[in-house]
């Protein structure tokens, strides 16, 4: 099934950045595969890891900078990152540059995993579908912090 | 983990066409990532379809056609084509063009499928990790026809 740009639901970011959501739109359930553009000075999430998950990006266009826990990345298009499940290594993607950078990212479709936040006191869990975020220690975020 | 395609496994394809395995370099084991590179004439694979496993292809570079049961889809940069397990859509991609083009193809990976082929006697089956090629009913391919 053939899937054009405009044919795919879209999520507008900050500073006309945003989402295209391929693979929602082509019926896959295995594996979400989106194409994320970052206006300058935004960032993809805050830092973070899957324990069950693997990750994929692979740089379209511009220059993004992904953020590891051995320090920042400076990529062009044609480059990729790999993050396969359980590796403790906290990524994000932030655009230091003043166009704006394009990458198509995929992700593993699971029923259950655990997202670890590098930088914040945050756990995102999903069980058997059911999703929670919570501290680390499991206690529940106040009411302003739940996304 | 970042890979640079200088440092992502390479293998060559008719008329300086190829593959690029991002994935395998980047330790994923959930789903294959890779860039094609088909000469022009060149084209993917035999047409077909997986009983199993999910498969997505976003085009990064000219323009390939995707061949389809119901026919041909001239596709460009930034288009895409989904093709969720179980839906019997036999497909490939061929190039029609003078211009090399280039997609980046990611598929699920599970230890058991079944791949039929649309316009060939042939089958492929993965059991637990275990591969075999037969014709349709099962019975042994010639020597001369495994690959």
């Amino acid at each position: 099934m053939i899937v054009r740009p405009e044919d795919a639901p879209r999520h507008g970011g900050p500073g006309g950045g945003g989402t295209l959501y391929f693979s929602m739109a082509g019926g896959l359930t295995q594996f979400g595969a989106h194409v994320d553009t970052l206006a300058p000075g935004a960032a993809s999430s805050h830092r973070h890891w899957h324990e069950a998950e693997d990750e994929f990006l692979y740089v379209l266009d511009g220059t993004p900078t992904v953020i590891e826990d051995d320090g920042p990345h400076d990529l062009r298009p044609g480059d990729a990152a790999c993050w396969p499940a359980g590796v403790e290594n906290g990524h994000h993607v932030v655009n230091r540059s003043a166009a704006p950078c394009t990458c198509l990212v995929v992700g593993t479709r699971l029923p259950s995993d655990r997202v670890h936040y590098s930088d914040i006191d945050r756990l995102y869990t999903r069980v058997s579908g059911v999703v929670g975020l919570t501290r680390r220690d499991g206690s529940p975020l106040p009411q302003e912090a739940a996304p």
